[in-house]
């Protein structure tokens, strides 16, 4: 398996014009150091070379910073302390992996993240995955991921493709094409994005 | 069809202690006017009533608006300025009703809410769902509800169950029951909460 | 909309060596005559070239006849009469058509194909679809078609892609690929020969 | 984990009338003989105990024999031999479990199913579920199970509820219900007699 390494916060990126959650002005505030965990399986390098493009694009953006784990590895601790989580799996059989499955199980058995308290609440949550052929299930696994998130009350967004970022990896078919990558940039920016701007505009805890 | 009322802004409503987005000190801030608008379908009044808990559930957080439009005859102009849109359909042979599908349809045809602009783009979206039975498309058109959104690049929340609110309305089961009702409500006052968060966090548009 | 026209038995096509349910001998047995209805909804024509290659997969299985119709023309009792339902539709917000979704709606308002009789049961189905990118909804249209199916307690098979034919139809790409179109044709001929099969082995009708 | 042990071929059943495939003449021809290998993991023992009714329902059907076994243990061996093959999952985050989707994924790892090959091909597939609430992932994992049967070019069918058996199953809520559990048997019967058919139907493979 391919290993990438985590992304640097990229602080003197400059900002992407129109970009919807473009911070005008708020560049410095805790608010905007936001932790994105980026969670993959990846047997032949494909969906760790999705991730890096996600990490990418997690980097562009000002105070956010990726953080990238391998599925059979991350800790609970790891989970608890993002502020948003991205899992991108290969397409085994039109489903996630059952090692990226098995992770998320893990969530309840070792993590206790369960209702009604919901410890992963209000985390943003998005998904990569890459697959052999055209329409055997990158969507479904896509969805699925998405729906593991959705049960844990987190709040979900895509980009790229309709539902995420995906790459096609039949036969022959190395390295990932410049669009797919391009689109997992996509995907790590806005949900680098979305997180800074609920960070900002959560209420704070109340004083005890 | 039975039909219910905008629900008035709730403005001296007590917050509810701990929820999760529940504003500290914040009332009053243009931020955190939101307008929810709720689209539904319903035929013997199942879907409307689950429609009318959400948009109470809407109202129970100051600031923000319900605003109940039945599937067929929501404008392009009510879409584009809601903060956020909850879509709620029976099931019919395992997804939402052609009519609700034929809505979605006119975002493109009608609205021009279309790819790059997306001018859906970052609202929240969430669904409501009614079925006859416990398990014959309840989640399937929970799931496609948010798979339009999404494609919308809307961001997307649960609540209630994990992928929205139900209620499961067979021969001779009415009215739906307490707890349905009440997951109803919570799908609409997280909506709400979530909403302003991001209204609150996003950056203000650049001047010219 | 394009237009394909019914595809004529194909009595002297020779078999495929090895295909799994390849007739070794049992040409002319009425068991062998099934009637295929392709029913699909194409704006642009994408979905009509694909269906037309789904119908010349079916016609080449002697005694397999493909009936092609337009999913807001068809009668209750041109469903009635088939074998087997094939279900083409384009992706509209990664979900099948308005008007595909309202063809499924008739099932029950029109034709009263309900529940505990289920007049569909026992009918193949398989679906086919085209969308203007990779993975945003071609996998979930594909799915909620055999959804419906599954309601009405069909039998359902796919081929092609892992849940049925599908084609990639972004700006400037026109017409169909070499492979779309070929698998296409394996989910026809597919749909015809397990319908044969299942024609063959089902026992006799009571005599009263 | 609870057990439950194999269902003998219920020999001197009693055909019920009226049953689609109720087979009229054919007891005691070679083709009625089929074998459905029911696949499940269980926990707390409610996947069991409705596994153990689709099993049941295999047991109706004279010629048809059920043979369980657990997720984690099934051999390669023992699917190619099943005519049939029905899996039960529960729903841990809105999707089979982790052992259940490993199950899958050793379909291409040890048992090499795969395409354009694909060793699991026409036989029949179903599924069943069980889930602590109403509307969270029962309906899902039912579809994902499907999908990875349909990706492995197997033929599909449900009954019970619109995709298979399903049992809710939350807090202090046990054993099933009488209806949960028919529907299971519903399940089993009507894959065995799907199976016959197809298999009295498919014609004789070509001497060598």
């Amino acid at each position: 398996m391919k290993n990438f390494s985590t992304i640097p916060l990229a602080a003197l990126a400059l900002l992407l014009p129109g970009a919807a959650f473009a911070p005008a002005s708020a560049q410095g505030k805790p608010a905007d150091s936001v932790s994105v965990l980026i969670v993959y399986h990846s047997v032949q390098g494909h969906t760790a070379a999705l991730g890096k493009s996600v990490a990418e694009g997690v980097g562009k953006v000002p105070g956010a910073v990726a953080i990238s784990r391998n599925a059979a590895e991350v800790k609970c601790d790891e989970l608890f302390k993002a502020d948003a989580v991205i899992v991108g799996s290969p397409v085994y059989w039109g489903n996630m992996s059952g090692v990226v499955k098995t992770f998320f199980d893990r969530w309840s058995t070792d993590c206790q993240v369960l209702p009604p308290a919901f410890a992963m609440k209000d985390k943003v949550g998005a998904a990569f995955v890459t697959g052999g052929e055209v329409s055997s299930g990158k969507e479904v696994t896509l969805l699925t991921i998405l729906a593991a998130m959705l049960g844990n009350r987190m709040i979900v967004v895509s980009d790229g493709q309709a539902l995420g970022a995906t790459a096609t990896t039949g036969e022959g078919k190395s390295p990932l094409s410049a669009q797919e990558l391009n689109e997992g940039r996509q995907l790590g920016e806005r949900v680098a994005r979305v997180t800074q701007a609920l960070k900002r505009g959560r209420p704070p805890a109340p004083k005890s």
